[in-house]
């Protein structure tokens, strides 16, 4: 089974360090990524210090496990680099996805934390790291060698492929489950 | 050489259809993306039908090539899925990647056409294909076998990596590009 199936939220890891070399094939990885207009708005923030990772847990809620994780890639992007205004954040989780796949391909395990939108936590994460004021901290990717495993998870749902066009039966229950129209989503560009 | 790193945008196919097992498979592979929460906030719109591919270039000014594509695929939203909010389309960017990554696996070629936030383009393709009002069209994936071959890029950038925390030097130049503070960025909820 390839990557793209086997690959699981890995939140547990081994005392190994996870290499230099490994760490810039999984950037290299992150930077072909594909990118609006080739704009390539990504920046990335190694963590390894001991110290600066267990003030993270602090600032993100879910983020226990970068304590004992050997290291951490904080993905960040930069606006001002867009070419097609609103496209930053696909661009850096096109990005942070390839890290994953290609962490699985080398033995790593990895889980992917949220931060952007979440104001506070990129905050939070910018004083840590001294992130300048016009490059906001998108993903916490956390890494290592895995003590645990998962077996690959079954997401498959028929219901959500629609061949050809929508189809009208299927909208109806999940309509009451939003209720926002797509013209009152506010973008961010 | 891995489909991480060989995988490239292909915007010239044969004639050859894509079948649909191997449409369930990139679809397969889109759901097993990870999302905030385990939400997983996606619905995939398959288009094959001709007189539909030849409208959608009018729709969206860089999708020329589904015309001559066998099938594309519409990656959309509910944000009423959402568990954490504001992470619906970091959901859908990953599965959209997930689905690039495969289709190079599977020796495919595709290109990942952005629609969101493009209000006109979302609006466009939601018309055209009869997406309700609280589902958000988000990228749309252009696939078939390939006619065009392209070596794999190489994109590595070592200013772009930053080795325990911001370097100040690496920045000067490039507040200038931006200029807008974090603090100011809208976010989408």
């Amino acid at each position: 089974m390839g990557a793209v199936f086997a690959r699981r939220s890995i939140r547990k890891y081994t005392d190994q360090p996870v290499t230099d070399d490994a760490l810039r094939v999984l950037l290299a990885a992150a930077m072909a990524a594909p990118s609006a207009g080739d704009e390539r708005p990504w920046y990335f923030v190694v963590i390894r210090n001991k110290r600066i990772r267990d003030q993270i847990p602090e600032i993100h809620p879910c983020a226990h496990m970068v304590r004992q994780a050997p290291v951490a890639i904080l993905v960040c992007g930069d606006r001002g680099r867009q070419k097609h205004k609103g496209f930053w954040s696909q661009d850096c989780a096109a990005a942070t996805e390839k890290i994953l796949i290609e962490a699985q391909q080398l033995g790593l395990g990895a889980v992917w934390l949220g931060v952007y939108p979440v104001r506070g936590v990129a905050e939070g994460l910018s004083r840590l790291l001294r992130i300048p004021e016009h490059i906001m901290p998108f993903s916490l990717v956390v890494l290592g060698h895995p003590a645990e495993h998962k077996e690959p998870a079954d997401r498959f749902d028929d219901s959500r492929i629609h061949w050809g066009r929508w189809r009208r039966t299927a909208v109806k229950t999940e309509a009451a489950d939003s209720g926002v129209r797509r013209d009152a989503w506010e973008t961010d560009r």
